[in-house]
């Protein structure tokens, strides 16, 4: 828990900041047994877990207090990030309302999003008890969403995210390196993914999304595209493989995909279809990296990658462009997405310095198979820096 | 994911004969990016992860309905288990309105619950979305909790679980013969608990609650008692060394309690006030044992372990004699707990057949240390089967 001890400090200064900048008197996170009813804004605020009813007020002014079961109390005062750490014995209504009739907050954000899962900590059953230890005070009618607060937060990597999440990807950059070595025709999909999860297994890392799905090995036409699990179709000769992989280190993820070619008996480069593809899906990449600033909105990014795509002649991916990228792979609001009705709100989110961003797209090419790559940028005050570095060229596995 | 197939499929034909014998016509799971938002509901009753909204419905007549994604309705026939996959395009408000509408539901019980994390996996944000999907049909106003469905459901093991839990289970043991052939006087409890967490990675298992805290490593009388992670107390000849173990191995827990006691110079045996500690603390967790029937309240079994621990001179503890075990250690809302505040509600309900509970304890020998066990147990029609092997007597170090 120590180790993170700086993380959670800077997350804490940076949540302070956001409540000002906001307007928001105070922003409260109401948690139990977090093992099994785990709240996203947690982990950025304490990174452990709670076993009794827990409240974490931040407040506009720099208050950070924490209340907590006693058996909790020594483990918050030795993370030494809270102002103030009261530890209850019997339950924890009084403790919380006294600090709140001394506070009198003008409102209460609490961690509720209907639109993004890592702002909506809070469970029903949980909401209706903060209800009840609220009944007959006026912080009852004080309770707004902290959806804003959280997309903040979680968006704007602090500095010791960005060099986790920077280790994170060059651990991963390193296990490609190896596929590269490993990969052979004649490999099952599973074969080939079996070994990269012997591989995160050996180094102790963990998944940025379940391991089931991760990595995800494309081998040839045959290969269905999306979420599927690694089968048995098997690498062969003139086909691509595609390896979409992320992984967690120090509870910080990568996501990035990598395309390799098998060279087909005679050849010594991929046919020009292979190659060109390969261009473009790179090229559309480094055009939306370079329409990727802060104040743009999420559509218009997507719109130049997709646009990109479209004039070299290929169909339209369905999907989006981008995501953010923090403890896990799919972490935080803000999508680089068309303006289609499933991204409604979160394509329109401006983008800010300090938010990091998957860039990814894929064509399919004919008889060959998927051709998707994958990048990761933090964004600067004035474009982007890549954390990854770029693939620029196939990667060739003989034949 | 297909490995779990009977395991939800005896879940689910449970959570049938479970709303017939409530009267609850229909049950209602609606979760959303279960990766970062779980509910522990999802894990009976499907056991791989979700990202679009999805909602499943298990009704009183037997209907099995899972609405998901498009991307995720291949895995969903692939398991088999439900008569009705849903797939849908593009949002699922209109679906699930229109199977709400054929089923005309009197009730739809949803996953929230004051008391029990387990049954209260559905988000304030989710149950708001819920209610707007739900605007304008008459199911607004049928919505209840499903608390009891899920006590029910996750309380009484089915076979596959029971078997899932006994190789847990079997696998601890013979981490605890490892460590009593690897620890020596001199060895830090760091140095102890890292031995068995290196283990836990080498047989690539998971850790039935968080791993800074697993095992819990106590030695001698200088060690913190509690939820403390194992820190630098050395291990010293006349002292007692506990573990608190509990591993996840295909899902399922174990949670153990052991002790050694490491000779001092000379010694052969422990001292006097070391065995009778042993012996009461076992002697305990058998008589609560034998108190352990079907339709006995918990708080009825933990008042005769803590009467024989008070009879025999010690001082009761300051905690349930035992909880309910399953995917996780601490797993079930029904607690063998005394009749304080903290325990209310959940120390009254009724033991049932299936149940799989801890019985544990502790007592403080001067000088020597904690000495606690802890077993587990499964309920059966007549009392309860051990699927440990209970310690029955010290296990020596040499000094």
């Amino acid at each position: 828990m120590l180790e993170n001890r700086q993380l959670i400090d800077e997350k804490l200064t940076q949540a302070v900041a956001i409540l000002q900048e906001q307007d928001v008197d105070l922003w409260l996170t109401f948690v139990r047994e977090t093992s099994m009813q785990p709240d996203p804004a947690l982990e950025l605020i304490f990174g452990s877990d709670l076993t009794w009813p827990s409240a974490f007020l931040i407040t506009q002014t720099g208050e950070r207090i924490a209340i907590v079961g006693h058996f909790d109390s020594a483990n918050l005062h030795a993370l030494g990030v809270y102002t103030n750490v009261i530890g209850y014995h019997q339950g924890i209504r009084d403790v919380l309302v006294a600090e709140l009739d001394r506070l009198q907050p003008r409102v209460i954000a609490i961690n509720y999003s209907e639109s993004d899962v890592a702002a909506d900590g809070l469970s029903y059953g949980m909401y209706r008890n903060l209800l009840n230890h609220l009944a007959g005070t006026p912080h009852q009618e004080r309770l707004i969403s902290a959806e804003r607060v959280n997309f903040a937060l979680r968006g704007r990597k602090s500095p010791t995210e960005i060099a986790r999440i920077r280790q994170a990807i060059a651990t991963t950059e390193t296990l490609f390196a190896e596929v590269s070595a490993y990969a052979k025709p004649g490999m099952t999909q599973r074969e080939i993914a079996a070994f990269v999860q012997g591989r995160i297994g050996e180094l102790e890392l963990d998944y940025a999304w379940p391991k089931p799905f991760n990595p995800i090995v494309t081998c040839g036409p045959a290969s269905a595209v999306g979420h599927a699990a690694p089968g048995d179709v098997v690498l062969e000769k003139g086909h691509l493989l595609h390896m979409d992989l992320g992984i967690r280190e120090a509870d910080y993820s990568s996501d990035l995909q990598r395309m390799w070619y098998v060279l087909d008996d005679g050849e010594t480069e991929a046919p020009p279809a292979v190659q060109r593809a390969f261009m473009v899906v790179a090229g559309a990449l480094k055009a939306g990296g370079e329409a990727l600033q802060p104040g743009v909105a999420g559509w218009q990014v997507d719109e130049v990658a997709r646009d990109f795509i479209v004039d070299h002649g290929y169909p339209e991916y369905m999907h989006a462009f981008g995501h953010m990228m923090g403890r896990v792979a799919h972490d935080g609001a803000t999508v680089l997405g068309p303006r289609w009705e499933k991204y409604a709100g979160i394509c329109e989110l401006p983008i800010e310095v300090g938010n990091i961003f998957t860039l990814e797209l894929h064509v399919i090419v004919d008889g060959r198979g998927m051709m998707s790559l994958e990048e990761d940028v933090v964004v600067t005050e004035t474009g982007v820096e890549y954390l990854s570095t770029p693939q620029e060229a196939l990667w060739y596995i003989d034949g």
